[in-house]
């Protein structure tokens, strides 16, 4: 398998180890730094110009920096193979809704590795377990939806679908609001200690804000990229907090609004836990743009994570099935998900057993 | 010395435990569970008579449930004797503003141990190292502020004095604020989530909401307690989240904004490192009740940190001399402002040296 790297910092620098070590993959990279990335290891050659990195690629990751994303996007897709699948690695999806149309694309964002830039700290294992978001539109080919997914899986990550508005929409509220929030507690704590020596606190302030001001250049920018779904996510959490600050002006009791945050904190933690055993769904599928896609986000809409999906086409390609290993105690619902989208479920294995192996993959991504 | 604890749970327990061990003080309780509180050491004897526990008592520490603080702070006060010094350990200094009109009260807050609650959790070192910040007010007596100064020192504490306003509105800002944002952090990510899977998201989210949902009784209570001064710390994280949500629909860039979020945390971070070599500074002072809560609130309204204090009446008690060890950085604004205040500051040795001895205290307290 060839896997060009548009980009090779922390990100495209470890996806670049990662396909190397794990994948076997030839590995090549597009950057002015690319190379001290090959010095590093993390890629197997630097090209000075993009038709050579991208020539015969299997994958293309876009791993440039947000306001450069968009203009990279449209002329990786414009010089790709046809056959090639390509992906960004942006922190918002809407910077990338133009290249959604062609079927080759799909957005990515990885959750890992904000904190340090450069190739200096690339690593092989910066995307163990961590959630790969993808967001695939009804025009996406679903055969290279399948590739991309099965490769970040060979890269230790796990790939989530999702819909490209609600992407933002999460990501606005786990990350880009907390970050706001940081700077705010932390402007407030000044001004509430005026000159006074600020206490030795437990961790619970520290914690709070140990990502105020963090990276300005990168957050500005983030911020930016997200600003209409940030804007939305300062609504709610505002509106919230003008509620408790009548409440505690009316002198009325908080507990039970603490319990409530009790009760919601113990569903995202359960929410959150790892899949545990998985079930394999059969499905037979028209082997048409979007049919992949449908199927991945309905089953992503519903909380329903597919921790491996293998698609098998019919000789004359007409016509294929769809492999999706879904979490046990899911796999009733998800059989009913994809029934009710028109699709025929061929089989269902509820015996646990790990997915397909991935040595199909590794030795060259012939699929 | 003798010292009396009223309400022997995590926080009383721990100043039991402390105070025989670090200070061989003898320890006396009044809880309905003082009978567990001696079974586990912290106490050496429990009192079914209130007069009994503070009969002869050198320090009293008043830590019940803040619902009943303030009237048991009074019936203490009532019962204590004329020499005994009284604090409590409430979280809000507003609680006990009545009882700041006797001359033996100081107004106490340990910033430790919140989150478990019972004395079976209580600690010799639940202190090491925590801020216990200190209310005297102007009719507070000198040297029994002194007393129990030195007596937090010897628990493992760093004593700080603040005024009982600050303090509050301190709090509000460094902990109330941070639990009523966690809860909103918590509530709005579920909100966005909406049936998705929450992301395998790194510690970010995770330490902002940490303490979300935390101790329902026990945080209803607090924030009840501080509702004025967290309501004043909801107006201006309020204001503050509006202008960025402005900027963002402006199309604003806020890297600036997060520039400045990081020289505040880092001007808080740096402003909360440990006090470093010391300075000691002598001061005659009359003896008559406010002028060390005076001498110490002013220190402290300037952030200057007092690690040490040591207070030496003149033979016929009409005048004194106040050791203040502060920080060397510090030594010649903290003359300053003692000088300002009408006080003669006898000598300074800049000469980095530990504080007095504290086997004056250790040997039974006769100050």
């Amino acid at each position: 398998m060839i896997v060009a790297v548009v980009g090779v910092g922390l990100i495209g620098g470890s996806v670049g180890l990662a396909a190397r070590s794990r994948l076997d993959a030839t590995v090549r990279g597009f950057d002015p730094r690319a190379d001290e990335a090959v010095a590093r290891g993390a890629i197997h050659s630097a090209h000075r110009d993009l038709g050579d990195a991208l020539d015969g690629a299997d994958a293309v990751f876009v791993a440039v920096p947000v306001d450069v994303l968009a203009d990279t996007v449209a002329t990786v897709l414009e010089q790709a193979p046809r056959s090639a699948v390509v992906t960004d690695v942006g922190s918002t999806k809407r910077t990338v809704l133009g290249a959604a149309r062609d079927p080759r694309f799909v957005g990515g964002h990885p959750l890992a590795g904000s904190e340090a830039a450069g190739v200096e700290h690339a690593r092989e294992d910066l995307f163990d377990g961590a959630t790969w978001y993808l967001t695939p539109t009804a025009t996406t080919q679903g055969t290279l939806l399948e590739r991309l997914h099965r490769l970040l899986t060979g890269l230790g990550a796990r790939p989530a679908i999702i819909d490209a508005d609600v992407h933002d929409r999460v990501m606005a509220a786990v990350s880009h609001l907390p970050h706001v929030v940081a700077n705010v507690l932390v402007s407030r704590a000044l001004d509430a200690l005026g000159g006074e020596r600020p206490p030795a606190t437990g961790p619970s302030f520290r914690d709070a804000t140990r990502v105020a001001g963090a990276h300005p250049a990168l957050w500005g920018g983030i911020y930016a990229a997200n600003r209409d779904a940030l804007a939305d996510a300062l609504d709610g959490a505002i509106a919230e907090l003008e509620t408790v600050r009548a409440q505690l002006r009316d002198g009325a009791d908080l507990t039970s609004w603490q319990d409530q945050a009790a009760i919601r904190r113990r569903a995202l933690v359960e929410a959150g836990l790892g899949p545990g055993a998985t079930s394999e769904l059969r499905v037979a599928v028209p082997n048409r743009p979007g049919v992949i896609a449908d199927i991945t986000l309905t089953l992503g809409r519903a909380g329903i994570n597919i921790s491996d999906m293998a698609l098998s086409p019919s000789p004359d390609n007409s016509q294929g099935e769809i492999a999706l290993w879904v979490p046990d105690g899911r796999a009733d619902e998800a059989a009913a998900l994809v029934a009710g989208l028109g699709f025929a479920v061929i089989a269902r294995d509820d015996l646990t057993r790990p997915p397909i192996s991935r040595a199909r993959m590794a030795s060259g991504g012939q699929e």
